[in-house]
């Protein structure tokens, strides 16, 4: 049976998330991603620091991000982190909703690729490691 | 003849763009891109202010960025920006390359559509003030 | 009786406030700061939007930040605002501790005063609005 | 003779630092005043590189800011960053002023002390490398 491998978080923009249109900066929802991306790899055990301790860092090769509404202050808004791929690249799917109606409001993914960081080499799959804390059968 | 429609800016990154792999956090070229878009528009006399005074809020609805080597301290950096859509939307092509060496290091692009900032309305075709600015003929 | 004027959030530094020493940057903690400060007034009915509906934008115009022990990832992180000053102009002080030890981690203030959205002039004392939602007498 | 201990940078607020007043929010000053004085520390040979090299880090210790003027998009601000203490702790002036006018836009400075990055340890003086490269006789 596959592991349930998507999370959800939930957050609220904050004041100096707003641009002069006075919704959230496009840019900032990179950080969003990130806060989502972070707490599903943690309940996995495998976040920032536990990557480092594995020897691996996994950088963002490929972002995507496309915007259906715009995000306002005061605005609750879930963000879905999905692992879709996890064999030769780690790619992870988001989407956006207001947490009262859920309506779409934004999608996007990204790439990750391992990193051994001994040798600074990119692996061309990915290690062991984040098989087995996802818990996946290889 | 079509005029030229890319601009080229140079920046380095600055030590609060840096993550703790020692490179620039990869959100943080979304704020780069921005510069070279902005100077570009800013050529054609219709950056931030001037999109706003013509009664339209250009938001960017896709972005994509690639990442091939990542961005160090004191790296100088040449980003590229070229218009090439402008009838529908205003596409954006980006380039970042090492201002020494010329190596490619990352790429991407961003689409934005017109928004008419009284009805709030989306454009399906960009507004004649586009084209008159960059200098086309529809 | 005086009103309870302070308010205590939680916070955990996320992987992009971090730096190349694998500590929160010292300018993100104006964010973390911005964040109490908008739940305190957020509790008083006096958040950002609400000031704009009352005609008034708060500028900050003076910022203080000591800082006494580094914020890292994965840390849980108290952030105390409390209002200590109302009459002239409206004075914040902050308190940032391990939620986990109850260590003193950093410490702050703001200064913010109302400016008259309309004729864009300066208050040189808080507009009865602010005393008004904060439940105080003057 | 006392060397010149400042130096001046000119910069123009992004699209991005601007908040939904118009103006450059508050918390991004604090990348300004770093832009000024990683080029005045780089100027000595003794910015972010050459300090870890040297074995220390200066991690900001208190920092002020004094809001006089709102910074706009398209506005030319020169920040002049002046070493006002080297003996037991780095002490730095910032002044923004408008480049064109030179009005005074906004005031702060910034603390640092060094810390051994062998033994973790604050210095409780200013290690011989800071005034060797700022051309200083203690």
């Amino acid at each position: 049976m596959t592991p349930d491998l998507s999370h959800e978080i939930t957050l609220s923009p904050a004041f100096h998330d707003l641009d002069p249109m006075d919704v959230v900066w496009h840019g900032n929802y990179v950080r969003y991603l990130e806060q989502a991306r972070c707490a599903l790899l943690a309940r996995f055990g495998y976040d920032y620091p536990a990557m480092r301790d594995s020897g691996y860092a996994w950088p963002v090769v490929d972002l995507r991000l496309r915007y259906v509404r715009p995000l306002v202050y005061g605005q609750l808004v879930n963000v879905r982190a999905t692992i879709v791929e996890w064999e030769n690249r780690l790619k992870i799917d988001y989407l956006l909703r207001d947490a009262g109606t859920g309506e779409r409001l934004s999608k996007g993914y990204s790439v990750q690729v391992a990193v051994d960081m001994r040798s600074g080499e990119m692996c061309y799959e990915c290690p062991p490691v984040l098989c087995q804390r996802l818990g996946m059968q290889r």
